[in-house]
């Protein structure tokens, strides 16, 4: 594949202002490009059909196409969860953010491919850049779709490393913001305390511009604001924050981060030094096996009072995985689950008092490119840690692997500073570009 | 009626741990029980078939039927959300906290008749002490189910007063805990910043033994312990609070209270002081006016957004009270609902610390007896207040209107003092019953 030739989000709200792009021929184009890519893609389980794509007149999303991942609930509009269970299954509602997508003007592109229910069962997508690997998961479709072009914004969802990772294999920016930041209502669980919303685009200024519109209005930010005060001009984007101070943090299992995504990073940090950034490694003991095992018990218990009944009625229609899940979820006590709440709800203030000092933290995404083969969606242990403890983070794109894959960095803030870390992307993202 | 002989919720445990009732023997009598009061009292809009209902073997709600709000998903049990829209729809999975109930043994006894979702329009039930008075609603069924006897636990939902003014109205106990301790997955949502669940019983002991079970046990209750360390043995109940210091409030609207309720409440404060108890007039300006208006408009623009485009696809089987909030909602600016959210977090906070001196408040969970007419539910504002804070709340029975209608009080807890509210209501109970 060749990188997407159509203008990204704010690029087409700026042709649209200008008058040098029409809503409804993005429209019809993003639709051109899906047919051409989505024979091999297979990004989207349902697509809108192309006739009936049509631009509101105004509003801040208006003529702007968005990718819907497939547990997230569409009226009148099949949503399958990724699940056989759920096949046929037609919403008589929208979810909130589908609701926030409409009102503003934006038009449901289509449904893009989950894993099963968000978890580990993979569906079809295959990665744009090389068909023979993952896209990544679970929200493989969105990050595949705006990868090919054929959205400028797709919704993601991210319990473990659903948006970050998959958005770090395909070479897109996905983020998710803090927990609670962003409506769930009408999102197929599968973790209240860890399921998170958010937003696959192909920069930053893009998803800046999708959190300001569809996150919570009311939520209060680590400042006290609003995030209703985060309004993005689609003339200026998001102002960067120049020569920031980062915490390089490596951590979890950094053994099994590879050359190449390591290669970047440290090439990426070079380059960030040299525009003024100050980046300082901080050792971070939590991240690692004490996140993960409470991660571990707060999933386990959760999904298995979510999917137990489901699987035990619909065996044939349940995976392996998820199967497995319910079964090994058993052995979970409420004793252990209680302690990793509360580990939850301590290390994200702890960590968020520790992490103060700095302007947001620099880590890897993923261990490196996407993994060849369709039947596993990679690893989320770069991304789960920061997932528990419901901080922002988002990943960049940074560079590409021997084969051609991309490979990105990934910045978080902590609790409540979503503004912040996505200011400091911004910045990462003009270094790396030559633009600061 | 006369009052129902059936035991209630502990009390039947007892009976079944003592070998003295037998499980099955109950549920039989439950359902013997709705066959009597069902034709004039209307409780119910689904009920499970006699011969269906068995008690499980063990589990701390074995042999316990509980009826649930018809907004409560119920995996292949019609729930209708109380809307023509959703006549015939059937949940393909169970809410949380439905889950949660057969998980522990419990018996779904049937679906409770709900004002349309859980707005005004109300449904058919009536007031089971006199048939033409309203029961009072959202939750009317289970408010009249659990005072006829026919179940000794129901769930209710409360986004102004729909638990405890429906329960004060059937005399019963109906209890909503802290803003974020029950569990809402698959509960139909009418205002995601308002809405709670919550429970209806016979006793105090009842509710908060259902608190222990079915509150989420990850959650941090204001001295730092979690939810999960709240446990009621059956055979003790809870440690009632002896003497304890109330505040009283009265607000809001205190002149639309009728002299029958402010009389029943006198009488309860005259006993409490001669039990013990220090009860003073507290002046909290905010419990009126502030706190209703920042309510109308979170309701207003969270309703908008959920229903808007439901009622403009199915104008014909949307109530008009539907209908009109969805019109009055599009006055809401953005800006009026950021302040009412910001307004909300900073009362909660700043009503926590000034109450702090008191173990809990106590006022009127309504201005009298249920109205006369099923055609309106009644007025929800002196509940209304205490759920925009997301505190703990629940009504207690005191006494009887002139006609024989339930009066009763209302104790409050502040934000996370769940605990010291329902003991301090337990006591009350006690005080009331000359048992303490």
């Amino acid at each position: 594949m060749t990188a997407p030739a159509l203008p990204g989000l704010l690029e087409a709200l700026r042709g649209f202002e200008a008058g040098t792009l029409s809503r409804d021929a993005y429209l019809q184009a993003c639709a051109a490009r899906a047919d051409e890519c989505e024979p091999w893609l297979k990004a989207f389980v349902t697509r809108v059909p192309t006739a009936q794509l049509t631009a509101a007149a105004d509003g801040p999303l208006a003529g702007i196409p968005v990718g819907v991942k497939d547990i997230i609930a569409t009226a009148g509009l099949r949503t399958t969860n990724g699940s056989a269970i759920f096949a046929d299954h037609v919403p008589v509602e929208d979810a909130a953010i589908v609701t926030a997508i409409k009102r503003l003007g934006g038009t449901v592109f289509g449904k893009t491919v989950t894993t099963e229910f968000a978890f580990r069962h993979p569906g079809p997508t295959v990665n744009p850049w090389n068909a023979a690997h993952t896209p990544g998961g679970s929200s493989s479709g969105s990050a595949a779709a705006v990868a090919a072009g054929i959205v400028p914004l797709a919704l993601g969802t991210q319990t473990m490393g659903s948006i970050v990772r998959p958005a770090a294999y395909c070479g897109v920016v996905g983020f998710k913001a803090s927990f609670g930041a962003v409506p769930r209502e009408g999102v197929h669980p599968l973790s209240g305390s860890l399921d998170h919303v958010g937003f696959m685009a192909r920069s930053v200024d893009d998803v800046a511009y999708a959190l300001a519109l569809l996150g919570d209005p009311g939520y209060a930010l680590a400042d006290g604001a609003d995030l209703a005060a985060l309004r993005i001009d689609p003339q200026r984007g998001l102002a960067p924050l120049p020569s920031p101070s980062l915490a390089l943090v490596c951590a979890p299992d950094w053994h099994k981060v590879g050359a190449e995504q390591k290669a970047v990073l440290e090439q990426v940090i070079a380059k960030l030094r040299r525009s003024g950034a100050s980046v300082e490694e901080v050792i971070v003991p939590e991240i690692g096996a004490p996140t993960l095992e409470s991660l571990r018990h707060i999933l386990g218990r959760e999904a298995l009072d979510i999917y137990g009944d489901l699987v035990a009625r619909y065996p044939e229609r349940a995976s392996a995985p998820l199967k497995g899940l319910v079964e090994e979820s058993r052995a979970v006590t409420q004793a252990a689950y209680v302690t990793a709440r509360r580990t939850q709800r301590e290390l994200r203030a702890a960590l968020s008092t520790r992490l103060s000092g700095y302007d947001a933290v620099l880590t890897v995404p993923a261990s490196g490119e996407a993994p060849q083969g369709l039947h596993d969606t990679g690893d989320a242990s770069w991304c789960a840690p920061w997932t528990f403890l419901g901080f922002p983070a988002l990943t960049v794109p940074a560079g590409r692997s021997a084969r051609g894959l991309p490979l990105g960095v990934q910045v978080v803030g902590t609790y409540g500073r979503d503004v912040p870390a996505l200011r400091v992307a911004r910045w990462i993202e003009l270094v790396l570009a030559g633009q600061a």
